[in-house]
């Protein structure tokens, strides 16, 4: 065998300068790891004459996939350009020349994962993705391996940075979403874009490949329910804190009776629950298993150096194999059959507000609303409004049906005496 | 290759029936995940007429450890019993056949883990033993493969769940050490011999097995410098309070410079840092790297079926390398130079309470005594003591060397107007 892995990265950006680096700094814990020297030998960028933050030879740079995917003297393939194609098509290409493939491209996992694995297997190449969730925290491995034995009843993810961020922000500071959007934007914590942060879709796709991975079926992104956090109101946030939760943007997936549900929303958390002192850029997974009962997994979501770290060391799983010789072979396909629930499976406590109109009787009219569709309530608030004669209800519910709830809503909504439905978000308790 | 693996089971207590149970609700789980059978041939117990929890044939059982440790037929040895004989013996026994391994024996992994390992590689077997620190907690992997290219500097753990289950409540409660100490036997918190627990040991083993994997050294448990809690008063945890800080039975091990410093003492961490919410009988391990930054892991740190599922899952992955052959080829032996700090190495910033004369310029004399000793104050509180003409002086320093730390309790201790020391705790800040 020989003495030396050469890889090809795909990608020079924030993730693929931190690979570089971390190759090149931490030589001798590779070498001490493997066996082997570990060796960057070309590097895909857009623009050779770019001036980089790491320093490469430029001759290792190219602009020419080809001259790395067809080059038989390069072994793994590390993908850091993010995005479905051309990534796509060039790890595709890379695991039918027999290349091993390190990634930690998400939306690709997500999306074309089930594909991608197959094809990995078939022709005996690891693909591993540890970076595309949750930055550094290695959290597929604890799923694939940790707790293969068990059997895995929910996953509740804070799984997206930018978004903890402004939420805890709010929280802490009081200030609106606009602004606090705009600061994290001025920070460098969101982007200038950043549709799919805040609509929750870069945590749903996150969500999709740990349902996938923690209950063995095939999840689709489209059935993850998703909403995102740009409606969210410093009212809500503060109103929530009072009863004693904080507002997360949560992903959530369950298995209750074989049936799943999985969905990303804004949610409030009880203060006591672990995943509510979860702030700032900071990610967290919380897992329950049958037998192990609850764990939780908290580190950096993002940052070059932290997501770089999961990518190097999927890298030592990969060349590790390589000495084996067992490349994908120990990869476990979904094999369970997928049932998702109907609305009137899924069941969560809400938190909800509504202005209606300050005349005797509406609170009842409400209350009883709610047990005509089957949901007891928990809490009721009822407080002035602060303009036209209106009066505030706050109300928190007891477990109830999603199809349940969203009969009242809609009841409610045709109601004179309803002015708005001014919020509603699932609770979490401890 | 066989259709079935064949484990023999060494001991059927509160883990070992954990696994039995896990083994058997979980066949089609572990059936997938493997792509083989796994079922348990024998048990060794003290007494097979003994009345078991969970139903399993007699004719399984035995009292002779040599009918399951030479017999050929058997794959796996799964070491639940404790201990360190005769388990270290039936562990060499069953390696030098070529049996694989799983344990959940702490103190013979800290203890006799070099020597354990090193046969088992010479053997070709793999020895796993992920359930001997922190229950379900998956934290072993994460230092072995997650963290595999990174260089970690920093582990701090609450480790033991009977301490943190008697210092939590005394924080809750405001009860003293005796008294909650009592309930958490009655409850079944802590046993009744509670001294390997609330002395630090159990502590320092997994320390030194967390130290050796995350610093890639052969630390011996006697490099760990271990103070109990017992001393540990409910004044100290409510000042504590007062100061923002949580007190904790904290396992700390650092690396600065190369050089390693190990320590498992009562701590106040700041009520800010994640480790000062993990209440009760959980554990969390709070793990830095050089690349990763921070990073942290929650669970149950004990418990049968808990732990059991960190067994069982650690036989997955030796059933995997069984079936690739592989077993015991992926070890990485320590493979660094140990050097460890000398106390002025060691840096803290500590609490200290001390009485005190109350009179004149006494204030002024302790702190003279700390600035001579090269130790600043970061805060110092001075309040009537509730007897005899006396004062309580209340300081935390700045970072300060122990060496330095230790020359000044000692003068004070001579010093006529100091009457008792009567607390010095090390201070973690988030």
């Amino acid at each position: 065998m020989q003495k030396e892995i050469r890889i090809g990265l795909l990608g020079l950006g924030t993730v693929g300068s931190g690979v570089v680096r971390i190759i090149s700094n931490h030589q001798e814990e590779l070498y001490k790891q493997t066996g082997l020297h570990i060796h960057i030998d070309k590097i895909l960028v857009r623009d050779t004459n770019k001036k980089r933050e790491v320093p490469i030879a430029p001759d290792r740079l190219t602009v020419n996939a080809e001259e790395i995917i067809e080059d038989p003297e390069i072994d793994v393939i590390v993908e850091v350009m993010g995005g479905i194609e051309p990534a796509k098509q060039y790890i595709l290409e890379a695991l039918k020349r027999k290349k091993n493939v390190v990634t930690a491209n998400k939306d690709l996992m997500a999306l074309h994962g089930a594909e991608i694995l197959r094809i990995a297997q078939q022709n005996r190449c690891d693909v591993f993705y540890e970076a595309s969730v949750a930055g550094g925290i290695p959290i597929l491995r604890a799923l694939t391996d940790s707790f293969s034995s068990d059997r895995i009843t929910k996953i509740m993810g804070i799984v997206n940075g930018t978004t903890n961020y402004i939420l805890s922000k709010m929280s802490q500071t009081g200030a609106d979403y606009q602004e606090t959007l705009e600061e994290a934007q001025k920070l460098g914590y969101a982007e200038a874009n950043p549709g799919s942060d805040v609509e929750g879709w870069d945590a749903a796709y996150k969500m999709s490949i740990l349902s996938t991975l923690g209950f063995h079926v095939a999840m689709n992104l489209s059935e993850v329910d998703v909403k995102g956090i740009s409606d969210v109101s410093i009212e809500d946030i503060e109103l929530g804190k009072k009863l004693g939760y904080e507002m997360k943007l949560l992903g959530l997936a369950k298995l209750d009776d074989q049936k799943i549900e999985v969905s990303v929303q804004p949610t409030l958390v009880r203060n006591t629950h672990p995943l509510a002192s979860v702030n700032g850029v900071y990610n967290a997974i919380y897992i329950e298993g049958e037998a192990v009962g609850e764990t939780m997994f908290y580190g950096p979501g993002a940052g070059a150096l932290p997501t770089a770290t999961s990518v190097v060391s999927d890298l030592v799983s990969v060349v590790r194999n390589m000495k084996l010789g067992v490349n994908g072979q120990k990869m476990v396909a979904p094999y369970k059959e997928k049932r998702l629930k109907t609305d009137d499976e899924k069941y969560a406590k809400y938190f909800l507000r509504m202005v209606v109109a300050d005349q005797r009787g509406v609170l009842a009219q409400m209350t009883q609303l709610f047990a005509n569709n089957h949901i007891s309530l928990e809490q009721v608030i009822q407080q002035p409004y602060n303009s036209g004669n209106r009066a505030e209800i706050i109300l928190v519910t007891h477990e109830a049906a999603k199809s349940d709830l969203e009969i009242a809503l809609a009841t409610m909504k045709e109601m004179d005496v309803v002015s708005s439905i001014e919020s509603c978000y699932p609770v979490v308790e401890a």
